[in-house]
């Protein structure tokens, strides 16, 4: 979901480790309603692609990063049919894959901030770029499960996204983006999403019964 | 969703007032399934906000009007959060939503037009760049809420749209695209749809029953 | 969902039977829905266009086929039109529609082969962009109709759709692009994807009943 200079290998790294991370938690979803071998694949691509296809779609940034880089499908499916043969490992590594999806929350973020302000967006779309990239996959995952996406119903998913980038892009503004800054942001983002699981943070729902129509 | 002169001030107060609706009536349908506040937030900019976001996608009009001007998306959370802190007074002004969300389907169907015709689309293509200026928002609403559209369901929607669309393109077609055909098409577009709702016209439906796979 | 060189006319034909078959099986899902008029309409033009709307608009393709020429979305209009006057009838062809659903998905996967080559995509992305193509307009179907997509469910669909896309870019690579090798692939796809309705071959089925969250 971003481009990254080659000698960022840290960065670059945890973003593959990301995307198989996204594939895979898509393809044990998944696995819960029957879909076949090439339906798990694709819906590990759109789950690990999409926040970032969305983004770009939105902000006219071509081309697409998995366009110019197919390499991004390629991991993405591969974790879709290791998840296949491993389900029941995979779900044993639930915890882990916790740790490593809240990684891809927040490197999918940073990245998305990245691109936003490459392309010269001001600082409220560089923090909304920012959510979509690492919120959108998993709403389209729910779309194509038929389901609700968790997203808007639970956890502080898009919130801890949104602190980042907020986080993130006030170097942009004071002009000190540099690692340091990366470092921090990456640590922040990371220790409050795992706070949210481990403590079960929730934003307040709305609940509202009325006939809206 | 549409760009304006800033002495046209009516149309962009209208505009003001249809995104912060069409976000309104989103919050009240996320409150019926317990979205969380980040959620109800974010249903309320896709809903106001992703007409017109689709229509530009699909012409290549970009930057997005939200990405140059997010205040825009301001709105339309400040709406959903009003509606999540009064949903009982917003429920009980339903009749106003009601008049507001029609403003709001002819205020973007017209928008539509006026940016389709900017980049030399054909008639055909005007008419459909309003309607789903006007109407898509709904439908993601519907999806993100996992419900058949209400739009491909009930009422006459799309086809008030369509109309107003006819309507306003012709002053295009006949180069009289002046301030009082755009009165009259709202008119005639508020009408219709006031109309349409206050006798329940409907579109025939077409029920089928066998099985078609 | 493609360009042709006015001459193919053959081609030409069968793209417009493909956006009428699938029209069609979208309007008769739209009526087992009991969407009207207006909505089988939409349903039918989202689902017959959408597959090559969503490859153009990730591939940054710009104007979309259907802006350029409108006539499509009026076939895909009309053809819907026919199934809701017709639907018994329709109902009865089923056996004809899947031939002629088979016939789109090949043609569409070719077509969205020859728009990723024209714009330099590499061999991987050439045949993503013809399952794109070929696929896409179903799932949007599926989810307009709150469905866990066919697609990723069962059958020989998308599968099919890679092999011929695979059969067809290997041309590309080897440079002999003629009508010869075209005809070819379309024989090859057309015969796979009937077989595999015939034989009711299906992908193994991933099945995973633990909780993934």
């Amino acid at each position: 979901m971003w481009t990254l200079p080659p000698t960022d290998s840290v960065l670059q790294v945890l973003s593959f480790i990301a995307v198989a991370a996204q594939a895979m938690t898509a393809a044990l979803a998944a696995g819960k309603r029957s879909m076949d071998w090439a339906g798990v694949c694709m819906l590990g691509c759109i789950t690990a692609l999409g926040g970032g296809t969305i983004r770009d779609v939105l902000l006219g940034h071509y081309p697409l990063l998995w366009v110019l880089h197919p390499i991004y499908l390629a991991i993405a499916v591969v974790a879709a049919i290791v998840t296949i043969v491993l389900a029941r490992l995979v779900h044993r590594l639930r915890l882990a894959f916790l740790v490593l999806d809240a990684i891809g929350l927040v490197v999918f973020t940073m990245a998305g901030c990245d691109v936003a302000w490459q392309v010269d967006a001001s600082l409220p779309i560089v923090i909304v770029a920012g959510m979509i990239t690492g919120c959108a996959g998993g709403v389209l995952r729910d779309i194509l499960c038929n389901e609700v996406p968790l997203l808007f119903r639970s956890e502080l998913y898009a919130s801890v996204s949104v602190v980042t980038g907020l986080f993130y892009a006030t170097a942009f503004g004071l002009n000190v983006n540099d690692h340091l800054w990366t470092v921090l942001t990456f640590a922040l983002g990371l220790t409050l999403r795992l706070l949210a699981i481990r403590y079960k943070w929730e934003m307040p729902k709305f609940v509202f019964s009325g006939e809206e129509r």
